[in-house]
């Protein structure tokens, strides 16, 4: 497998994917996006899958991460321990149709009780690193669906926590008593600032969210400010976790830009001074470099 | 609206009712559940609603408790402010359908920054009281979709709060990516246990919720602990805002069997003494009483 001639890199995830072809100086040359994440794709359905995005993007070597190599994806790929740098990455990456196309490896923590996995943001994380956007030691927090709260020691993820912040408010959103109150979209603000507060602060979270909805009904708050409350709840639950494994300094916020602006504005207001990274720029970072290293 | 002759008491919830026929004395003549939920009935369909459980039970006068009085139920009825008894109740009620029927006003919370609702719990709980099945001053908790905390004082209800602990288990096994994890039935035992402490001890409810798929991913833990776990971390979470609530002593665990015994085993692991009070006898006799004070 070649990948100094160009190449397509693929960021596949659970309920969508984005496809890049890579020029080779690695200029990106087309994309596209769909909503065919891994859960879309029916049993036997990957080759077709693949088939696909070289039809729109062109015949070449495909570099894939994210959960089409977990075990509802295409095919399972390892998990690399920490400490894990590109090379260590590189160096496992697994190769499929007959050498056509390569998934990442993901990351697993493992030490005494704890244990965590990641599949798709260590490319990020890793490729921000290589291209000098963050430094060889550093703490950052990826949101999305599972928020990964990350170490990177010595340019290697070093240790790393998952919080299910973005998940949970969805199933709030989309199934549970609070969901008419959930539809408003959550803004930075005061209320979402006072939700922030309680999370970092408290720790009832399970009760405070029943709270929400009585303080709603009873005339106590207006409903309009619920969803705001409701995610800096959730936030600031997930800070408390995500500090204490941060350690002191910046925080580097890296991901789809209207979540890092949700986290840097909740660090703010928790004294913490962040910075945001592009996660789509970080991943095709990552992708070049690990092209690089196993040319 | 006479109720000396003999009524039908309903406990009317959101995803089921249960009806009973009280006879002069007090006896059940029979009964009737069915999945008739406030959820499942048609907007201005209460009147044909209650016409069925008359059909079944009997045409008698009726006296209806639980989200039937709620915003999504038949008719809105007021909350009584705490601390509530019952002839604070019964002196409530809300007369519907020419007097044939009458809903039990819920009971709100409203202190400062706390707020709390509830509908149902309350006729259980002043019941219970009334027969003489709890004393005057008692903690109980009322596990269930939403679990309430509740401290009686000089026989009234003097605060609650509700923690949201069922209906978050339920989105975690309906709709969550622990979905295939949380199939088993959650029974008492080790894994509950440590779940339990975890929730009781640390304050990462929504990080641990995740590392549970990943201890199962790296096979650190068995799948099938999974499910005892997750309801042990969450009941751990709910006893320790609930715990601060109840002050020292005795806590009665009151509603159905098979949640009062989970709760029952999670107090006696945390090292506090409980009880369980059976939740249908409870509502009957609170429903009874009520009937007396109104006759």
């Amino acid at each position: 497998m070649r990948f100094s001639e160009g190449f397509i890199a693929v960021d596949w995830g659970t309920t969508n994917r984005r496809a890049w072809r890579l020029e080779p100086g690695g200029a990106v040359a087309a994309e596209m996006e769909d909503e065919n994440g891994i859960l879309a794709v029916p049993e036997g359905g990957f080759h077709q899958a693949v088939a696909q995005i070289r039809a729109r993007l062109g015949d070449l070597p495909m570099l894939m991460a994210g959960m089409v190599g977990s075990n509802r994806g295409w095919i399972e790929a390892p998990y690399v321990p920490c400490p894990a740098g590109l090379p260590e990455l590189a160096a496992r990456l697994l190769r499929v149709e007959e050498e056509q196309a390569a998934i990442v490896p993901g990351v697993a923590f493992d030490s005494g009780d704890l244990a965590d996995v990641m599949r798709g943001e260590e490319v990020q994380v890793l490729g921000a690193y290589a291209e000098g956007w963050i430094g060889a030691d550093a703490a950052l927090c990826h949101p999305g669906t599972h928020n990964k709260w990350v170490r990177l020691e010595d340019g290697r993820i070093a240790a790393f926590r998952t919080v299910m912040t973005g998940e949970l408010f969805n199933l709030l959103r989309e199934h549970s008593i609070l969901a008419d109150l959930l539809e408003t979209p959550a803004e930075p603000g005061p209320a979402f600032e006072s939700g922030l507060r309680h999370g970092l602060d408290r720790d009832d979270l399970t009760a405070e969210l029943f709270s929400v909805r009585a303080r709603t009904l009873l005339r106590k708050a207006p409903r309009e400010e619920a969803s705001a409350y409701v995610s800096g709840l959730l936030i600031g639950a997930d800070l408390k976790v995500g500090l204490r494994l941060a350690g002191e300094g910046e925080i580097v916020a890296m991901g789809r830009p209207e979540l890092t602006r949700l986290f840097c504005a909740a660090l703010a207001a928790a004294g913490r001074p962040s910075r945001a990274v592009d996660g789509e720029a970080a991943f095709l970072a990552g992708v070049r470099h690990i092209a690089e290293l196993v040319r």
